[in-house]
């Protein structure tokens, strides 16, 4: 399984894009020339099933553009959304630690543009190379980071602050005033994203409304004033704002 | 910071120990050598802190014996515990991917031997030897595999299906009859470990005897019908019992 099933656009990745992309930007030019030469961009429209866990996994994915819902079922039949991955981001990479079988479901949120790229080329690169072993370690160790967080929040911060939690990630940075922003992609996805039911999710929403300055309209945000929402967001974290892993400089392996 | 403030035993670490714990028993013989020799064995009573987050990590610790609960402190005062680790685990690796520091405490829960080892010559080895890197990616991408696990239990298991959760991953296997147990560490400790409060726990286990065959009459448990609490639990997890990541074949990176 992998994207054989939606439409590819057949051509070579640039080499451009790959280069300035997070997890590519540091690779030496010829082992960047390898990943372009078997890369495929492949457009993925909205509601499409990508591929679904345990699949065999051929390939992983780099986000150009669009979000695509990570997510497991249950035995008796729920999801649990454990990530939603935008631009800049790289998925089914983990298969590799799982026999080949990729971890989760992954379903299209709005049209995606992807490039994918042989998991057995990059299997076959971090063992020949170590300087791309220690890229892909520091990539897995920062991923763990987020989890450890992701794990920390599930368990201490109650809806609203989650919500606001949410929102801060948007913001990445505190502008020092008001911020407008539009909500990435609809509320009930939002709710699964943060773990919590749709019904909790509308709740929460009107209960941090009240509780900070924020105004909501649609997909819509206005936050009045960040420092309220940090206070209240962020007391129920053991880091502080603005999140040390959205600055790449903070989380890397040390040379 | 580092074990400088705990008894230390001073002697190298027996190769063999290191043979069989499940880090290092891949490593080719000159690497496990320099690792043993520059290893210092502790013991670290009850009660002790072994660092605290964000001090300066000079060590990582592999866990002979005893327990250890890794944990964060949120910025209003409440302690969320990532994780209780037993003998076999490693702990402290990670915060080569957090600038060399520590990204939560170290409190020692039982009397615990610990392995210490330096942080810059995992470094300095990792930088040297594919095979060591791959090695080190393996087990960073397995602690991705338990992460995700965790994200999904802390946000769709109920109360009692965690605590039945907790129970069969010290069963590890269905002996096809009924298995007695001892809870490793006291039930304020567990509570945290699952994310919940101490009452909510108390509470939680009660309705889990009503509902599964299971005894608990202090820290002894008696479970009588394993395939129910199966079912009870694992019908929230989108994993089968026994769970794969237990059985370390089912997890290794290809080669």
């Amino acid at each position: 399984m992998g994207y054989a099933n939606v439409k590819s656009t057949n051509f070579y990745a640039p080499k451009d894009i790959l280069r300035s992309a997070p997890f590519f930007a540091d690779f030496k030019q010829d082992v960047l020339d390898r990943f372009a030469d078997e890369a495929k961009t492949i457009a993925v429209p909205k509601g499409k099933t990508l591929f679904l866990q345990e699949d065999d996994a051929q390939w992983f994915y780099y986000v150009q553009s669009g979000w695509v819902k990570l997510f497991r079922e249950t035995q008796n039949g729920n999801d649990i959304v454990l990530d939603v991955v935008s631009s800049g981001s790289l998925f089914g990479e983990s298969a590799l630690f799982e026999q080949n079988t990729y971890p989760f479901n992954a379903e299209i949120v709005e049209d995606t543009q992807l490039i994918a790229f042989p998991l057995l080329l990059l299997e076959k690169e971090i063992s020949q190379d170590n300087a791309l072993a220690l890229e892909m370690l520091k990539y897995i160790g920062q991923q763990n980071v987020l989890k450890d967080r992701e794990i920390e929040h599930r368990t201490i911060q109650n809806a609203p602050q989650r919500i606001g939690c949410f929102l801060l990630r948007l913001i990445k940075e505190n502008p020092g005033g008001p911020v407008m922003l539009r909500l990435p992609y609809d509320k009930t996805l939002i709710a699964a994203r943060l773990g919590m039911q749709p019904e909790t999710f509308s709740r929460a929403l009107t209960n941090l409304q009240k509780k900070v300055g924020l105004q909501v309209k649609g997909s819509a945000v206005t936050v009045e004033n960040i420092d309220q929402l940090v206070s209240f967001s962020c007391s129920a974290c053991s880091g502080l704002f603005p999140c040390s892993d959205l600055n790449p400089d903070c989380v890397k392996l040390q040379k």
